[in-house]
């Protein structure tokens, strides 16, 4: 049996940028974008494996000077839009290339309020959260997957977990009262080439953030169907959208040893292990497994 | 020369509670307090480190255990006052403890609106910042830090830095317009034993990031001394404040190879090395170096 | 467009185990296996997700329990062993459950000797890199792939990049030696199922790293696909590789401005960006998907 | 009360340096030395402060290249001795500066063997470890303290914890046979100025885990002193060691519910809280706080 090359990539990942401006007058007012983008092409770099033949690999470095240089050559615009302009350019511009790859990274900042006056170039990193897009460019084809991940949230009722099956290995007792809390990813695909992108992500955001909080919650897989289902409900430029959601346990520490009462007042935030939920919610079979 | 054991401390770090409080109609409108606490107790410990006696070694599983039932006896209130309750109770419980000192973390959650309305239990979390309380407690003597850390602000412009000393290793420009980016770490100690706590964190915390955004900035050092000066000003019981500030660094891309003049407007984010400025800011000569 | 649930799946993840086994007279010889599990499952768990209705959802604490159970029951072995006898019950015992995938990773620690004779039962953690092993169960199909992570290489010589395209973007200067540093994961699958699993995992990493080594490297992809080749041309019962290589870039210092000449020997070590190159080598065209 | 400037310092942190040494026939043998060296300097800063005078501000870039060209003009040598050279540098050659303090962290690398011969310039990185050095020079004094971090080391018998106080709290068992295991950080300062500095290190490194594996443990504190006790015992060179020592708690696993007798052979490995013991073992009286 012949040894032989696969399926491969390479790319430069993580290049942190920050995109500042100018506007106002004399260019006083300042508007900043924070993001790290990675990006990976596939093509026919088997010259590269076999050989050390470089002459298809773009080098990363390249890579990196091409997105300072397209930041500067026009606005950036939403993350959506710069990654398709980047997608496009190492998909198209080089022969060799038969896909690209690029998924940026966008950190939330809020500008500083002075006494009550917006400030013209100051500003503070607000959360934790991050804003996320995908493009992936493969000749005509183009998919774009929008997302967030690291938003935490909680609910401190109004979450049970019954009727599940039991072995003799199961010693957890049923509730009908717990903290649920999840660190969510989700990370959605549009189905349509014109999209809205903030409108959409503000509006998706607020989808599964309200839907966490209202869905009375039998398992936490129904916490994320509901969220998907909402965001698909609520935006019909997306296809699908794939939520991973960490279980992240809170314990309710038993008080009575200490004579006390412990009414799911006082809980213990554990680090590991946690459940970890996936599921893809989606609009019909066009699953797209190329965008992802 | 004898060996013989010098200073020593030891204690429960990093338990992670969530305290939930029920309050409105039928217990229905839920508060989270979601906080890591640190124990750290000095007193006579060297039988245990010389022969392995623990009779005065307060098990840190008891600590642990103190935290959540001192969390259930009474409102946790502020993160200064449940760390004063605790730390009075390590210090003056246990005769063989000379000195306590407890540290909290707590972690910004917001309630979650639904429809434009504030949800009864659901609560998302945002930020990055952790808000900060130690608590000495040493015989009658006490001292209360307060503090913020992960406070990320930055300016785009308003920053210079220029006449500074050259030799034979020095390389870099000087500059009158650059972008300065810090993550702050704010610890401040009260002189006084009776404070609104809450009241004075909120105030000193809008001290520090506006008096970051509205300082013209010759260095980061003059900005950190205006930071603390404009918190010392603003509350009369802050007795010092001791800020440590890393610079992070944004370095202006060179873009003449690609024909085009960079204006400060793209930045490359570097993680390593960073600058590291770090300074007291006091009120008189009382220094109080237990408290820290 | 009816709105539907895609693929999902759910499990406890990183359940970090310490398992003391007790041998030698009277069982005074210790030996330990320090590992990390994670479990998720493929199955009917629609009813969860659309429903609420748990009767098909094993808690993911009945399977931490059932991890420790299994740890008890009999020798865990070598961490491919122990991921199918988990992998197994998860997929065989429970109807709704039609794929299981469990993974470990195994931290590696040395024992301690004392005055030259290795102690009984104290140990000292060694490395960074950690074993991998990923078992997926479906059915009667069974697919173990082993790996390692965190393994970190460097050339001070011996690795060249040059013969590129050049496009307006690019600046790179070519080089005839530079240094070449890499954070290496590599998981490969075994193509039959009866492996000497410790002999299989020592010799393919005495490969890889053997190869990083000696290879004369034109791109760190050439050096990616050597070291893949070497473990299949070494190992027949690996069928497929896949690597992941970090360029961990290492830039020469500029030193001209002091008055010196760097000959590649003081380099900055750099976080971000770096590159990352991915590639799978395969035996043939059986790529067995569903094992990743 | 006037508001003033008190304690202060800056400077870099965390410059990440390579250094090839290239010897044998033809340079074609190389070493390497892998460091992150940080740098703070204490001085009449306060100009920079209050007014943003920079005239004595030796900018932290500068610091940064003075390091890259130390590196270069000399051998590096262990690195107490460069810490030592960039320490001395800093504060003499700057009249504003009044102390400087140089820190230094080296991870661990082993020369790749290829087929059983030691390869002239390929390496992997060994070990989770980093070895310390933080050198203090104020005028003429100097103080030289090494150190460890990230020395994981654990117990599978050979501890007992009994005989603790008990009060309302307590709920913790008693047990004469318990897992430990800690994450040591040592850092200890030499009291005379010419030591050898690896065979030092060495030595100390090897009389703390092997007094961490024989010591039979009555509490964790207990083995910190024996092992503080045993390096300074071995090395009249130390005059002083302080121990940090995470208890990283095993919590054996309850196996009953599962019919099964769990006799201290599965164990959970718990992430927080965790116990934090930290001590001091001195020679004498003079304990050098100028030096930490």
């Amino acid at each position: 049996m012949t040894i032989r090359l696969g399926p491969n990539q390479y790319g430069k990942s993580e290049t942190h940028m920050l995109r500042v401006t100018k506007g106002g007058p004399f260019g006083s007012v300042h508007a900043i974008k924070d993001i790290t983008i990675s990006v990976a092409l596939v093509g026919d770099f088997a010259g590269s494996h076999l050989t050390g033949d470089n002459s298809n690999i773009v080098p990363t470095d390249t890579q990196k000077n091409t997105i300072f240089a397209f930041a500067k050559d026009e606005p950036i615009g939403e993350i959506e839009e710069f990654a398709l302009r980047l997608g496009r350019h190492f998909a198209h511009d080089f022969p060799a290339v038969q896909r690209s790859r690029v998924s940026i990274e966008e950190y939330p900042w809020s500008r500083i309020d002075v006494n009550g006056q917006p400030h013209p170039h100051s500003f503070v990193r607000t959360g934790t959260e991050k804003r996320l897009a995908t493009v992936t460019c493969a000749g005509d084809a183009e998919y774009v997957v929008a997302g967030l991940s690291d938003l935490v949230v909680l609910k401190s009722t109004g979450s049970e977990f019954f009727g599940y099956p039991r072995d003799q290995y199961t010693t957890l007792a049923e509730t009908h009262d717990r903290v649920l809390a999840t660190a969510v990813v989700a990370r959605w695909r549009y189905g349509q080439p014109s999209v809205d992108w903030a409108d959409a992500f503000v509006a998706t955001r607020k989808q599964l953030i309200e839907t966490f909080a209202s869905k009375h919650s039998l398992a936490l897989q129904q916490t994320l169907y509901a969220m998907g289902e909402a965001a698909l409900t609520a935006r019909p430029e997306i296809a699908e959208i794939r939520l991973s959601m960490q279980n992240k346990h809170h314990y309710s520490v038993d008080l009575a040893p200490f004579g006390m009462d412990n009414q799911n007042e006082i809980f213990y935030a554990s680090d590991r292990p946690y459940g970890l939920i996936e599921g893809t919610i989606t609009r019909d079979d066009d699953s797209a497994d190329a965008a992802w």
